[in-house]
Parts: C-alpha cells; structure tokens; sequence
C-alpha cells in the first residue's frame, strides 16, 4: 500500500474509544433528562415556589439513584462539581484539624497533590508490584500517626487495581483514624457486594459513569462529619453551598439508575471487551507486561508495557489510526512524566514510560476490542521495527 | 366568580416566571450546544489525543465569550463551579493570608458566610437607606485593617441596587486593600463601559444569564494572584483542579455571547418591563415602597415592601396564581429571617417582612409586567381586606 493510500485508510478509520477513564460518553437518556431540566423543567431548588418545588423533587429521586449504587442511604450523599472538589472538601478539613493524611504513591492529584499541600502533611505508604497498598507498612505509620486521614483510591485511574478497602478500613478504624477513599474508578465497576459503607467517607464522579462533566458525589458513613469547604446558601443540608446543578445531578442520577439496573451484566461484558483486548494483544506482540494483572481489578482497565517502545510516540501513533487512549490519567497526560503509579509498583523507568492504559467501557463492543488490539500490535511492531528494538 | 370557578381559573393560569434572580431558563441555542458536547462531542479536554484536542479547543471560544461580556482577557478568566465556588475560593485566600474581610450588611451568603467563617475575620460595613455602601466608613475600617480584602456585591441580588464600584476600589487600593466584586446579579445587566477591570477579583455565575447550573467565573485583575481552593489535575493553569465541566462551559459561553450581541437592547427591555410592573403596581395598589428606587439599579430587579402585608402570604398566593418571585433571595428563602440586606438598609423588620422581589429576565413580556402587576395588586388588596390593615 502507498503512503497516501495508507494515509486515506487511517484517516477514514472509525473511532476507537479506549479512554473511558478519562470521560465517558453519556447516555442518550441522561441527554434527554438533562435537556428537559434546561428547559421546561429549569429551576433553582431553593425557590419556595412551585417551579422552585418541582426542581427541589428532581434532586431526590437523583440522590436515591446514586445512594443506590453504592449501596448507602440517600441522607449521606453530599452533591458536589465533581470527585475533585469532594475529595478536597475531606482532605481540607483534615489538614484543619492536624492530622496527617496517609496516601499511597499512585493517588490521583486530587488526593495527592490536596494532601501534600502543607509541608509534611502527607506521609506515603508503598504500593506492591501488583499495584496493592503495603498494609504492613500502613499499620507502622498509623502506629505513628494514629488519629489521621487514611486517604486513597479504591481503583486505580491508571491499572485498575483495586485496593483492599476492608482491611484498611479495620485498621484505620483499630487507630481512631478516618477513611476517605477515591471512588472515582470503581463505582459502577465492582460487585454490589463490594459496596460495603465501612469508610467514612467515599468520592465519585459522574462523568466516568456516561454521565455529565461537573458533578459528583461525597457519601459518608453514619459517624463521619463532614465539614464543607464551600460557604454560602447553605444547600445539600449546609455541607456544600453554590446552587444545585439541577441538570447535572439529574443527570447523574439517570447514569447511575442506568449502571445500577445492569450493573452484573455490565460487569461481564467489560470484563469480555478487556479479556479480549488483552488476549489478542498477548497473541499478536511479543514483549508486553499488563501491569497490575497479579491484582484484582476493575473489569475495564489494561495498562500495558510495550517493552522498548515509546509509549507517547505509540499512543501518538493510534491517535493517528483514531484509536484514544492515554499515557498517564489525562488530569496530567500533558505533562511528559512517568506515571507514578507504576514507579510506586516498582515498574522501572523506562518501562513506565513504555506503558499505556486502555480503558472500556460499556459502549465499546468486540469488535472495537479486537481491532483495537490488532492496531496497537502493527504500531508496537512498526515502532520497533523503525528504531532497532529488538524484543 | 364561585369558589370553584375560581380555583379553575387560578389553577389554568398561565405561569408569570419572575424570579430570575434566583435562576433563569436557559435559552435555546445553550441547550443545543450543550446537548452536543454531551453526545459527540464529549471529551476530557486533558487527554491528548484528537478527541480531548477537539474539547480543549472548545474551551477558548468559551471563554472569549465569557471575557468579552465582562470585558477583560481571557487568560484572566477561570471557569469553576459557579459564583459561590469563585468566592470561596478568594475569601479562602485572604483568611489563609490572616487578611479581614470587609462585606456590606447585605452580601449574598457566598460572601458573607464565608468572609465570617472564622471569629472576628468579618468586618462590617454598613448601607445606606438606598442600599449604597457607605464610603466614610469604609475608608475607617481600611484606615484599621489596610492590607484586607474588601468583598462586596456589585448589584444587590434583592433590590438591585449597584455599588459604586469605582470608588471602593479607589479606596481599596489606596489602603492596600484587595477586592473581590459578586457580580452573580450584575454580570450582563450593566451597559459594557461599567465593566472596567480595575477590581482584584470579579465572580459570576452562568445560571443568572440563561445558561446552566453549576458553571461559573472568577475573574482577575493583572496585579491579583489567585491561590487555589481546589486541587489536583492542574485544570485551568493550575489555579482550579478538576475535570473542565466541558457542556456547562461551552452554554457559558453561549449565553454570554447571546447577551453580549444584545446587551444595550436587553438593557433597554429588562429597564422597561420593570417600569412599566412598577408604574403600573404604583398605580394599582397604595401603600408600596420600592427599596433602593433612590439608588441605581440593574435594570431586572423590583424590590416592593407592600406595607402592611405579610409578605409570605403574598408570596404564597401570587405562587398559587402562578405568579413567582420570592421573599428574599432563594438560597435563603426556606428560612423566614427578614431580608438582611433591607434591614442593612434601615427598613424595620415588619416592612422587610412586607417585602417581595420580582425579577424580569429577556424572556418576560410586557404582558408578564402588566399581568404580574394587576395580579400583585389584586392578591395585596384581598390580604389587607382579610387581615384588616388599613393603607
């Protein structure tokens, strides 16, 4: 095939969606429930008139779906802009209080970059070369630091790996210490069973679960307190002032009922597209390691290290064939550092940089999996080929 | 007219919307650009490939719009959460910086509650009865805490009225002092050459100008620094962390084009519907006062004490005749504790529980002011025969 004609072929290739950790396309149908609270539903909770009212219901039937999810009850759903803000409202009034907050070295910014704000107010515990927190070495620093912020994700952005939140909830809770876990990549992802409200306090975001961009949620446990970061109206119970977003929480409450409905057979069905994805790859390349693979994971995610490989020059490659997916998590992909999740795995540098991250989602189908997979392999061998690395 | 009949006719009657201060229906043309950032157009404007490009690159012109209607650059402007998240996030600043915040009697909770968040870190200044600040006493406070940040509403959500903006910052900046301008219930309802830049920090929010919830601004000054409430990813130059809310954004944008492309008309027609309800209301009823008639106004906003009256019986009749306004603003409407600002202004307690506010937005007619006013005078009427208040 002529350069051109190979040019013609990528350029009309079809889109192959694999960041879904990044954002996820919403739903038809939480467009439309948005569209209707734009329009004829519009209207500011707070206003003691009927439109006032008819939007004031709009944000319960919402909180119970989200609530649901998780498996909690709807007085402990806080709505916020997002996972962001909740996980700053935590940390911040930790950092108030003195205590420390103890994150693992692959935090999302959210919770890292909050938690080290003031100096020596973040105190690190390892990751194992599955992506696992180090629960020996988190015991020693709860020892240390007793009555602190135990603050983490529950699924890696970047490997999926899903941490063991019932143990550290037990020795938190041994310590007097609280816990703040960074839900944004599991819920929707794990088995309802897995939702158990041990944690004081749980993040999420919408906008990884097809719904929009600007809201989230912060759940609490029975006797955690939450102490808003945000002043004014006094909304969500004066724990998160501003406006509701009518729309935005409508929204998310649809996204939520969606995942909530077929959450089993979304989970399987993740789980086939990545399997898949992953099996092929395996079949078709030589030199791949899948990071995080010893480790229970979220069904949707593969980060994978194409040994040798430059992963911004394959990840630029596929963006040219149309198939998305990311380096690092997309808050900091502009930045050209090694994704310290994997660092913190022990995952060399080199390897680190070599490494990309897939993620599904429920529309993406098999044939996006299976040809995405065969892409990813003719780049890895056309980039090893073009400079000399032999696997 | 029977009881039934009447009830009848109530009940059919088409809705007067006339709390657009509190929050206003979304046009159009921001629904449908937001309906196609949340379908094909979805993207996380971190992620680098063509698809996260393509949000990014929606962002700018968004934010052009949202520049140009308060005229400043646009690299002066950061998206967040809306007007309560903008001012958190300067008052935040200034008492981490152990600086005094000095507000007015009659800020919006955003403000108020926040500047007084910790003991003794509010000073208050007071009103006049037109609802002006009052300048001799600003300058004393300043004279007793110049380095502070004066934070104040540049229109009053209640009756409207403007502050001398020019002249607070004058005397801001010869003390020292910062300022930070809510501009939520001004932004859009002032003609363009009032929008100098010479404040430190102006905030707004896009639901008051007929976009969506949750999405605001929080603009700055050249020489104002501004230190980050939020954490994380790194968003919007480091200065709010968290996902671009990409849908809320680009309505922003729309709608402040919209109003940009026609402010001095939509001036001109929010100023005559209000007269005109006013005129004919002064006309139709006696015993009314409209607060802060004195001072100037935006254009939008009537804020009427019907003396005599309770004004949450009136307020609850003109809502069963699908006529809405409110008491006092909505984020504070569920408690009823009189308007702060009307007794910041000297109005006694019994009238600034007389008191309603009506606020028009470019959607109303003239058909809406002349009804509303005929149905206000007519409610105002039964009450004072019922309850026996001779006016």
């Amino acid at each position: 095939m002529s350069k051109r004609a190979a040019e013609k072929r990528t350029s009309m290739r079809r889109e192959i969606y694999l960041d879904n950790n990044a954002t996820t396309r919403p739903l038809g149908s939480v467009v439309d429930a948005m569209a209707e609270c734009l329009g004829d539903g519009f209207g500011n909770p707070s206003s003691p008139h009927a439109r006032g009212r008819r939007a004031r219901q709009a944000l319960e039937p919402a909180r119970q779906s989200v609530a649901e999810l998780v498996a909690i009850e709807p007085e402990n759903v806080i709505f916020t802009a997002g996972a962001t803000e909740a996980n700053n409202t935590v940390i911040a009034a930790a950092l108030r209080h003195e205590q420390k907050v103890i994150c693992t070295g692959g935090e999302h910014p959210s919770v890292g970059a909050a938690a080290g704000r003031l100096i020596g107010s973040r105190v690190e515990v390892g990751l194992d070369q599955d992506g696992i927190v180090d629960l020996a070495r988190l015991r020693d620093v709860l020892l240390a630091h007793p009555k602190s912020l135990v603050a983490m994700h529950w699924a890696s952005g970047e490997t999926g790996v899903l941490q063991p939140v019932e143990e550290v909830c037990e020795l938190a809770s041994y310590f007097g210490a609280q816990t703040l876990f960074d839900g944004a990549q599991a819920v929707g992802r794990v088995p309802r069973e897995e939702c158990h409200p041990n944690y004081d306090f749980l993040t999420f975001s919408c906008h990884k679960l097809h719904g929009p961009q600007g809201v989230g949620a912060l759940c609490f446990g029975d006797k955690a307190e939450v102490e808003p970061l945000l002043f004014g109206g006094g909304q969500e119970a004066g724990m998160r002032s501003g406006t509701e977003n009518l729309p935005g929480i409508v929204g998310f409450g649809v996204a939520c009922r969606a995942r909530h409905q077929s959450l089993d057979s979304d989970l399987e069905k993740l789980r086939q597209l990545r399997d898949s994805f992953e099996a092929k790859l395996a079949e078709d390349v030589e030199g791949i390691r899948i990071n995080g693979k010893g480790a229970r994971r979220v069904p949707n995610t593969s980060n994978i290290s194409f040994l040798g490989v430059d992963g911004q020059a394959l990840a630029a490659r596929l963006d040219a064939a149309n198939v998305f997916c990311s380096q690092v998590s997309a808050c900091s992909s502009a930045r050209p550092s090694p994704s310290s999740t994997l660092l913190a795995m022990g995952v060399s540098e080199e390897d680190a940089f070599s490494s990309l991250r897939f993620s599904f989602s429920i529309l993406n189908t098999m044939k996006d999996a299976l040809e995405a997979a065969e892409i990813v392999a003719s780049e890895v061998r056309f980039l090893r080929e073009v400079f000399g690395c032999v696997q």
